[in-house]
């Protein structure tokens, strides 16, 4: 599959910054507002928004399927509604337009100020109406930790883990967008020192580094998307931080599952990247003993090199990475985990957003989680101030981002952030 | 609080058959079509539905705060975003224009053509748009039945039990109003027999008997709903039919909960009924020991006494009836249910549906699924056909009804239905 926008040679007549998260081979999608105008789409070029609206109502995208309707909204799931060939079409054609060897849009200065702004002046919002919210577990590293720190390590990974890329569902309402600031949250937890348990503020407040897929409209209840069919379904990736109070996870999370431990805050970052522009970092995953199921067998190369970071930001303080990992870790990939998602019938929609489950490379320096890294509370972790943590204190802001490189060409995300404020 | 429309003295001039589930005093909301018009709001009435829309078009409800969109749509939604006074008035005004007492509409033969169908000739559709679907798990005695089966019967309940109205994230794609047929789940399963696992169909196909309570908008992120609050976000109730796939979920369940053996279908019931229409049948729970903490206590009584049926139809034979249980036999009830939910800061949105969890009573005959009815297979439940059931096999049909019944006044919830179609 060639697909036209990827071409590393292209060149954006827009300044492109270097080491910009968003060069033209990128062309992430995203919501956006602007000096107060309702929200709409916008795509990620260098330090700028290209506004699709605008865009649309100039006729630069009359060739395609896309009404102005689908760009006017502040949701990705209707321009989604189109599928992978329409949102294909369309970023190639965006590509077309914002090339240095096209003039097109570059020749009409008139047309390029009412169609592209500074991204530090415009508001990013959530970029997607999210129907449902699946996370998976799919790092074998984070498995293999948790299995250590509550089991038993010569038996760290369960039964069914090798078999069946296990994930759960999470609440869609608490999914909000980088920047939005959220409140320490309280809970029913109990301490392995007290007999009862006790309501009280989250005292092991963590991140979970994560990426995120959304999806397309999928297939009617009853039927399965393949592995092979995936890739199909599949509209594009964001950075995730799944918040989790460990303290009340750890209490409520036998039988049924982990609750109000996750679902009072989880983060994604604002610019879709679409799996067209990271298919150049695709790359193998790891051989995988036991054999699985036919269902779950997958042909190529479906694991994504994407460089993975954690900062901590203490309040007036300055940034300290606290894990870098790799996408490429994991043991389960998106086509693997949509393929078992739907082998039973279960229906997919426009939007739907499926985490990876924290992402924990081989080395201690690449755990996904304060849990992880400070190996639950039995060791601390450095801030460049000069302070320590276990877990995240109020007022502290964590930041991830993430990148794919290669051939010089960048693939950024953007950054997903936010900053823990004390308990209401 | 004294709710007009709940006045048990009422007639109506609409005829109500004896035994009607839908009374003057219950007027459920749903979303129908007839002949092929747009989907909109109805109430039931009879074996009538009210045509919310041609009636507000007639100009019977403009003394309320409702526009005609609220109405000329496929969810319930917009309407429920006036919040339960705007409801109730809503509620208030269609009882008194169906009144015996009244004759407004009454009187106008012409405008009764127009806003009255008979339910025999309109299509249900699913009546909400469901953001999130959370299930709990809130009867003692299904969850003590569940530890017997698979724990210990000397330590049936896990030590949270009775601490934490236990719940878990669902999935809301495959949530199908009454009547949609669907096909038997496969999946991944590993029966004790064998080594290691194996794809196929879900050989343990089970109901599980519930009901569903649906909210208003709640709180910002962050904040928190009171059990004494809880009243004011929940718009009503329906029965809901939990599907689960025993082979399925009992090999995927641990850590994270039940994911695939769960999410191929939930059916609800098509009428929602408020809980106003509830009130004159709310009951005392069980005394709740040990104590639960303050943000679990509750004033008044919050139960609901609702009797319940599951009834199964083999394919051309007649129903028999399985199950009879009771809503009354909660541990857990819906103030508490949200107050939890809600206490981490976790937002409801309008719309959101949240299961009971099993409801199983006392008696054998009272249990709210086959794997309690057959006791894990090792009984058979004789169908009137002369068959035996242990779990539910092809082109059996599930049926559950429920009603509430006191001072001669009958609220029903009509019934859910779907039938079991052989695997794809």
């Amino acid at each position: 599959m060639t697909i036209k926008a990827n071409n590393p040679a292209l060149k954006s007549w827009v300044e492109v910054p270097a080491n910009s998260d968003f060069p033209i081979q990128n062309l992430p999608f995203g919501i956006f507002t602007h000096n107060g105008n309702s929200a709409r789409v916008g795509v990620a070029i260098g330090d700028k928004v290209l506004d699709l609206k605008a865009l649309h109502s100039l006729g630069y995208l009359t060739r395609l399927q896309f009404t102005i309707e689908d760009f006017d909204c502040n949701i990705l799931n209707k321009m989604m509604r189109h599928g992978k060939q329409g949102t294909r079409e369309l970023r190639n054609r965006i590509s077309e337009l914002l090339s240095a060897e096209n003039d097109e849009l570059q020749k009409n200065g008139h047309h390029c100020e009412q169609v592209l702004y500074l991204q530090s002046e415009v508001e990013m919002l959530l970029p997607m109406h999210i129907g449902d919210y699946t996370d998976f577990y799919s790092s074998e590293q984070h498995a293999y930790n948790v299995g250590c720190l509550f089991r038993d390590p010569n038996n760290a990974l369960l039964p069914n883990w090798k078999h069946i890329p296990v994930g759960y569902h999470g609440r869609s309402s608490s999914i909000v967008p980088s920047g939005v600031d959220f409140h320490r949250p309280k809970g029913q937890k109990k301490p392995p020192t007290v007999e009862v348990p006790v309501f009280g503020n989250c005292n092991l407040l963590d991140f979970e580094l994560e990426t995120a897929f959304f999806t397309y409209e999928g297939k009617p209840l009853g039927e399965s998307i393949s592995t092979e069919e995936a890739d199909e379904y599949i509209f594009g990736m964001a950075l995730l931080n799944d918040w989790s109070a460990r303290d009340i996870q750890g209490w409520e999370y036998v039988p049924l599952g982990p609750f109000l431990g996750k679902n009072f805050a989880s983060h994604i970052s604002c610019w879709i990247v679409t799996l067209d522009a990271l298919e150049p970092f695709r790359t193998a995953g790891p051989v995988q003993e036991p054999k699985v199921l036919p269902y779950l067998e997958y042909a190529g190369d479906k694991h994504v090199d994407i460089n993975l970071e954690v900062i901590i930001k203490p309040e007036g303080g300055e940034e300290t990475t606290v894990s870098q990992s790799n996408y490429k870790y994991m043991y389960w990939n998106m086509n693997q985990q949509l393929a078992h998602h739907s082998v039973n019938g279960c229906n997919i929609r426009t939007g739907d957003c499926m985490g990876s489950g924290t992402i924990s490379g081989p080395k201690e320096s690449e755990f996904g989680s304060m849990l992880e890294l400070s190996w639950k509370g039995t060791k601390t972790i450095p801030m460049k101030d000069g302070t320590e943590r276990k877990f995240i204190n109020d007022n502290d802001t964590v930041i991830m981002r993430g990148f794919s490189e290669k051939d010089g060409v960048r693939i950024g995300f953007g950054e997903v952030k936010a900053k823990v404020l004390p308990a209401l």
